[in-house]
């Protein structure tokens, strides 16, 4: 038969996931590129406990179709937790998704006109970039903390804003209450929608954490502002649950309702009954002190063999939270793509900056994560990629 | 601030989703309208066990990140129950998605230009229209089995064709084993993709079923043909595990598992582990037969209610599987969009016909289920709906 043609934007993507994809095939391999958590740290008996006793006390919530926007006492619950004096939440704020990747491509639905421009945070996450792919956006890259950044003008026109305030995904930063009201205040007097998206607020090592930008958006009534929060369990929790939410205006909701019903009708019962338990008994802010202690001393054992092995070629910024740590190569002759293809081959993988840039330009940086491998593994895998730069730069010849 | 646009489709919905949700507050309503399956059929205590044991058993599984396209044993599963001997299939032939619905939306993202042409059998699932809506794709309606229809004609150029052969929703209709062959011989002559979607294959309540059309496309050697075929564990065990799965030609797999990256990145693993082990204890099969006797004396309740009340009014054909019985009116005055407001005075909700054409004029039909409520609430039913089309056709004054 005639092979039959695929949509445009199918054709819009690197080789960067099929080589990840082969690196699984490598033993003995130190994944320091993706973003796994610990496994150890998941509570499986109490989850399994809570399974178990949701289908049987409640199989018409656990078993059946369930409302399109989620349970109604998943969705009070949601709203009760992220509720504030000053920003008091309904059941109509809140939208369960099926995990937080879900959020991102109902709202590419429902604001992305074919070739629509998003303000996002740059560099950005990479699952962000596919999910809005298929819309065929156009990006206007805001470098936060950047001198002279005009939030205003930043968001002016846009379908909407995206950031990763706390711990963002690939960078590590913490974007400062300024800078976060700032977003805010440019969203306001643009009318552009703006998505918090926050899947590592709770991964925080050093501080307190910082208001959301969407506490900051309180006014005391019923909340119907611009700024769109995205939370999820995968980080809290487990990410096998696939369970995230919204929080935003009820238009908002209303209209990634209408998105999400030709998406997958609704999230599964079973694993939002599970979360719902599991916030009631207390279980998920049981678990968040043992997380951050773990990742913490992780972080600190990689930044650590990070300033023995590498202190010389690579630039970064201890991150004061999150997954990971962003780096970028002193020596402009060393391509991190490249440099991805080397590592594997010294037996580490990470992840190469161009991946995360909604231009695609990035050669310089790269992301290398710190939750899933226990000290030892980091030092170990910090000697290989130290390594593997080192053939890389050894490979251009000479320096000018 | 100024109100910000959404996308252009989702002024593109009509309001009778709205009437169907508001019909839920009114008191002793007989809702014949969805296609909701019958709670005390699920399978609780076995599955209640199979859920906790999964996530105690196998933790990395359940509560992990999955691969995109599915854990590899699920995906075996479901390659060796659709196998036969001229089909033998693999695992690169297997998506898992979230639900039937998640195959239909990653379709659109994956062959729908902006404005792509669709040959729908028509009168076609109100599901699959609201997935493809967001792409805003033409539709070329197919009706099987009318006069002169051309199989060639109608796929030349689409970018799919979408049918759902047995007992079709909404009209119940089988299509037969020499229509079958011909959609197969039409793809394979226009090179144009085959969409098979199956979520009612298992409810034939009077004969043996018809071999799919992706049986019919075996040819021996490793499937790679043009059917895309979509099934769902939401019939046959429970709704609420949002299982579905897709077969299709190894690279239409890879094409869909990337679209899957950017839409939830992963299915549910714990939903996934129980329905592999469900699959593997014989749980699925096992539940078929009362599955199928239930829904067969609810059918049968139904026609007779139907025969008594309503025989005068409208015409249908007894289906001979599947939810549901399709009725067209006599009287050319009756407007089933309004006969459904009317109904909901009456105390029962049907669906009716203009939400399942794709070009949105039909209102002579409507949709009857017959799988939610027990015979007498179908009895009871059908006599407030005689009564409804009573009230409509006075209010239209004398016949001509």
């Amino acid at each position: 038969m005639t092979v039959p043609a695929f949509a445009d934007w199918m054709s819009q993507t690197n080789d960067v996931t099929e080589v990840f994809l082969a690196a699984g095939q490598i033993p003995d391999l130190i994944n320091m590129a993706g973003g796994l958590p610990e496994p150890t740290l998941w509570p499986v008996a109490e989850i399994a406990d809570l399974a178990a006793r949701v289908v049987h006390d409640d199989p018409a919530q656990a078993l059946g179709y369930s409302p399109i926007a989620g349970l109604p006492a998943l969705r009070d619950a949601i709203a009760a937790r992220f509720s504030t004096p000053d920003l008091p939440l309904g059941r109509d704020n809140v939208l369960i998704t099926t995990g937080g990747m879900q959020a991102l491509d109902l709202l590419g639905k429902v604001l992305l006109e074919p070739c629509g421009q998003i303000a996002a945070q740059s560099p950005t996450y990479l699952g962000a970039l596919d999910a809005w792919r298929p819309r065929a956006p156009a990006y206007r890259p805001m470098v936060l903390g950047a001198n002279g950044f005009d939030p205003v003008a930043a968001l002016r026109g846009a379908a909407f804003a995206y950031t990763v305030p706390n711990f963002s995904n690939p960078t590590g930063r913490l974007v400062g209450t300024a800078e976060r009201a700032a977003l805010l205040e440019a969203a306001r007097q643009t009318g552009t929608w703006l998505v918090e998206d926050d899947p590592y607020g709770t991964l925080c090592y050093d501080d307190a954490p910082l208001p959301r930008i969407l506490s900051l958006a309180g006014t005391g009534g019923a909340y119907d502002g611009p700024v769109i929060y995205l939370g999820t369990l995968s980080k809290e929790l487990a990410p096998g649950l696939r369970i995230g939410w919204v929080i935003a205006a009820p238009r908002m909701i209303a209209a990634l309702t209408t998105a999400k019903q030709g998406s997958d009708m609704c999230t599964s019962g079973l694993c939002q009954m599970i979360a719902l338990r599991a916030f009631e008994h207390g279980l998920v802010d049981r678990i968040q002190p043992q997380v951050r202690d773990l990742y913490r001393s992780r972080r600190d054992a990689l930044c650590a063999a990070m300033d023995r092995h590498l202190s010389g070629v690579l630039d970064w910024q201890v991150p004061r939270g999150g997954m990971f740590v962003w780096a970028t190569a002193r020596d402009p002759r060393l391509d991190t793509d490249g440099l991805l293809r080397v590592a594997l081959e010294h037996g580490v993988c990470i992840a190469p900056g161009s991946v995360f840039d909604p231009l695609g330009v990035d050669r310089r940086s790269l992301r290398i994560n710190f939750t899933l491998n226990p000290p030892d593994r980091l030092v170990e895998g910090t000697r290989r990629l130290a390594g593997a730069i080192s053939a890389c730069l050894a490979a251009c010849g000479p320096s000018l």
